[in-house]
């Protein structure tokens, strides 16, 4: 007898932040699990979170992706831009909520872990007070950054900061001066204001630069040594606060 | 023919915060490779570390146990404590470095995340420039305690602080109220003050208090209706900045 009104289970998932091998074994055990594998990505672009886990999507699986509307014209403030992202994360909540209700359980991958900076929070607002819902932290890109670099970014009484790249030149310079360490994540075409206010804040010297962290061509260097090329969205810096 | 030189390498392995399936492949990948497993424990009291990764201990391992001194008389500034605690690092990487130097791996077990406010890198600034070294990083605890709560912690251009509960009263009121997002670490006693600074900084009712999170006894509640009742030194204090 199968019981009609048994609902499907809601998992966000942290894929971690680029190595297959820094997923953990509950994302595997639920991978291997589900019958619905569901991801956030731009039209055109490969899921780098469904990248992550392809060795692990079982066969039969059925995938769900969720294709962010295309706004590259308009600004992240504009109004249209966010009724747009609006009406795609409630179409997105509504698609997952299909699978939900037809019983079936659904995984939505995250790059890093999903309620930190990650789009799995918006269905996760919208879904988790009417589903079964469970989230599966996984390594962020940011402690994937300071792995790589080997840099030990805060202990003991320190504060630390996560500051996104898109801050006004004056408030991340006030805030870097504030804190005793610092993540700034988002770096991308920001690059040149970072380093102006990491110079203002007195802290450039021990600043380190990471691009593509546990990818296979991960690299890490100093701040102060990086040329002016443009650096990748998903770029970070590091100002480490051991002394 | 064996190379006399060849020295063995340095893993600083995060376990991740509690739950044994939130350790990544990499790391039991890494425990089932390596000759020797050092934990830090305080004398008497089972390593943390050490029981996430119990399952994965290979027969015929060499386990260093890394015993901190017994300093509950004295206070964290007092140059004694400051003193032994030195002693204490120096001798632990000493003991360290004698396997490498034999040609022996080593993993050094840190819960969470091990450059994230962990022991393991006092052993790390006194080893990685001296012997191969990775890294293998970990879910941190923070993660563990959001997602624990299901509470989206920063989205977007939020600003997050990871304070330690040990700042003065006021300090953590003024820093409370200039983030988006919040995360206090080092609740325990610390939890009365923590709490008045909320109310100051207009947070209480925002805030969430996490103890043990990932663990079979984990338990969430708001901050507003947490009893005054102790709290254990590794709970956490969480103010997200959804809104």
């Amino acid at each position: 007898m199968t019981n009609e009104t048994a609902t499907g289970r809601l998992y966000g998932l942290g894929t971690g932040p680029g190595d297959p091998e820094l997923l953990t074994l509950k994302a595997v055990r639920v991978l291997a699990q589900v019958a619905v594998v569901a991801h956030f990505a731009k039209r055109g672009n490969p899921s780098n979170a469904r990248a992550i886990i392809t060795a692990h999507l079982r066969a039969g699986v059925i995938e769900l992706p969720l294709l962010y509307p295309v706004t590259t014209e308009l600004d992240r403030h504009d109004p249209d831009y966010k009724a747009q992202i609006g009406a795609f994360y409630e179409q997105a909540a509504a698609d997952v909520a299909a699978h939900l209700d037809a019983g079936r359980d659904v995984a939505v991958l995250s790059e890093g872990d999903p309620l930190f900076y990650g789009s799995y929070m918006h269905l996760h607002v919208r879904l988790a007070a009417r589903y079964p819902t469970e989230v599966i932290p996984g390594v962020t890109s940011m402690s994937g950054a300071w792995s790589l670099a080997g840099a030990p970014i805060a202990q003991g009484d320190d504060v630390l900061a996560v500051l996104p790249g898109t801050l006004p030149e004056e408030e991340l310079a006030r805030r870097l001066s504030s804190v005793d360490a610092a993540v700034i994540m988002k770096v991308g075409r920001n690059l040149p204001r970072i380093r102006r206010a990491l110079v203002s804040a007195g802290r450039l010297d021990r600043a380190i630069y990471v691009e593509r962290a546990t990818c296979a061509d991960a690299r890490a260097e100093p701040m102060a040594t990086r040329d002016s090329r443009p650096a990748p969205y998903f770029s970070i810096v590091l100002v480490p606060g051991w002394a």
